[in-house]
C-alpha cells in the first residue's frame, strides 16, 4: 500500500500530536491497540502543529459545509498521525472497519454524510476500495469538545 | 433460525437498498465485513422501495413516540436486508453484539429506550433471546440525516 | 489486579442492577459476552440500590461540571457492578478497549472530557495503566434517557 508515500504524492503531511488548549486533561489513548484490532478516539481536527484548526462552531451556522468538509479531512490526518505514532507504519493498517462521525449540528443542519465524506474519501483515496472501505454513522450531536466541528472515532484491523 | 421463514411468516418484507436523496454520496459500505464480525453502518428507516420512510422530523414534536417506534422497527428491516444482500442468508448471523440507538429528539423528549425497542424487539423476535440478545444504547440527537427521526448501528457476530 | 480489594480500600461499593423509571422496558443485556469481547450497554449513574442518582438535567446548567464529574465515576461503579454480576470476577477484565462517553450537554457546555474524566480516572485507578487504558470519545448530547446527566457505552477484553 505504502501509504506515506502516497500522502507525499498528495501534498499532504501528519500532524503533531494534539495538543489540547491549556487545562485539559486527556488520561486516555488515542489509539488503544490488542491482537489485530485498534481502537481509534475520537479525533479533532488539527493544524500541522497539533493545535486546533480554524474555524470551530457549529456546522450550517458558524461552519459551512464546505469548512467543514475540510475538517473531516483534517480529523482523518489526525487519525493517521496518531496510528503512524503507535504502529510505527501506516501500512499495518491492513482493514479500516468502523467509522463513526459527529457533526456539531446547528438546528435544522441535516448533511452531516456530506461532511463525514471529508474523511472517507481521503480514506480510501490512500487505502483503496478493499483496505479503506469501512462501516459508518455521520450523525449531529448537541455540542463537541472545545467546539469544534467535527470528531471521529474509528476500529481498524492491523497486521500483528 | 430460518429468519426468512419467521419474517414471512410475520408478514414482513425485506425493504431494497437504501436510496438517498438526490445528491447525496455515500462512499461507505453498508455492511463491512471481516472475519467473523460484521459492522453495520448507520441505518434509516426506508419503505419496501428503499425510499426513506414517513414522518421525518424531531421524536417528540413532529413525530410521536409510537411513530418513532415503528421507525426504529423498519430501521431493523432496513439493515436485514443489507445484511441479507452482503451475507446471502440471515441465518449467518449467529450473535447481535452491539446496538447503538440514535433518536432525533425535541427538546424535553426523554423516551429514547422506548423508541429504540422498535428494532430490539424485533430483533429478539426473530433471533431469539440467545442469539438476538444484545448490548445497547438509545440516546438524543441534536440532528440526524435527512432529518431521520432514528438512525441505528450495530455489530453482529457471523459464521464464516 | 484483585479489582475488588481496591475497591474496597478506597471505600467503593458496586451499586444493584438498574432499576428503570417504572413504566420502562429494556429488553437487552447490560453485559454482552462473546468469546473474550464484553459489550457493554449504555449504563446511567445509579445510587447503590440501583436507582437513579440525582441530579438529572443538562451539564452546564441543572448540573454542574464538578456534580457532572460525581455522575460519570458512579457510571464506572455501575458498570463495574454489571461486570461482575456477569463475569463473577472484575479479574477477568484484561484490558479496557473502548468507551463512548455521552454528556447531556447544555447550549454551549464544551468541556465533556473533564466530565467523562471521572469514568476513566476510576477505571485507570482501579486496573492501573496497562489493563486500564483505554480509546475514547466524550461527546455532547442533546437528550439522554429520563434526563440523566451522563450515559457511557464501552468494550473489553476478558478472559475466557
Amino acid at each position: 500500500m505504502q501509504i506515506e508515500a502516497k500522502l507525499e504524492a498528495l501534498g499532504l503531511t501528519l500532524p503533531e500530536l494534539f495538543t489540547p488548549p491549556s487545562g485539559t486533561k486527556l488520561p486516555f489513548s488515542w489509539v488503544r491497540v490488542r491482537g489485530n484490532r485498534a481502537y481509534i478516539s475520537g479525533h479533532a481536527p488539527t493544524l500541522p502543529d497539533g493545535s486546533l484548526a480554524q474555524p470551530l462552531g457549529k456546522v450550517g451556522v458558524e461552519v459551512s459545509l464546505e469548512e467543514a468538509y475540510q475538517a473531516a479531512r483534517l480529523v482523518a490526518l489526525a487519525m493517521l498521525g496518531s496510528l503512524k505514532r503507535e504502529l510505527g507504519d501506516l501500512d499495518r493498517v491492513t482493514a479500516w472497519l468502523r467509522v463513526h462521525g459527529m457533526v456539531n449540528s446547528a438546528p435544522g443542519f441535516t448533511r452531516q454524510p456530506a461532511v463525514i465524506n471529508g474523511f472517507s474519501d481521503l480514506i480510501i483515496e490512500l487505502y483503496g476500495n478493499e483496505a479503506g472501505q469501512h462501516s459508518r454513522s455521520a450523525v449531529g450531536m448537541a455540542e463537541l469538545p472545545f467546539g469544534i466541528p467535527v470528531e471521529i472515532e474509528a476500529e481498524v484491523e492491523i497486521s500483528e
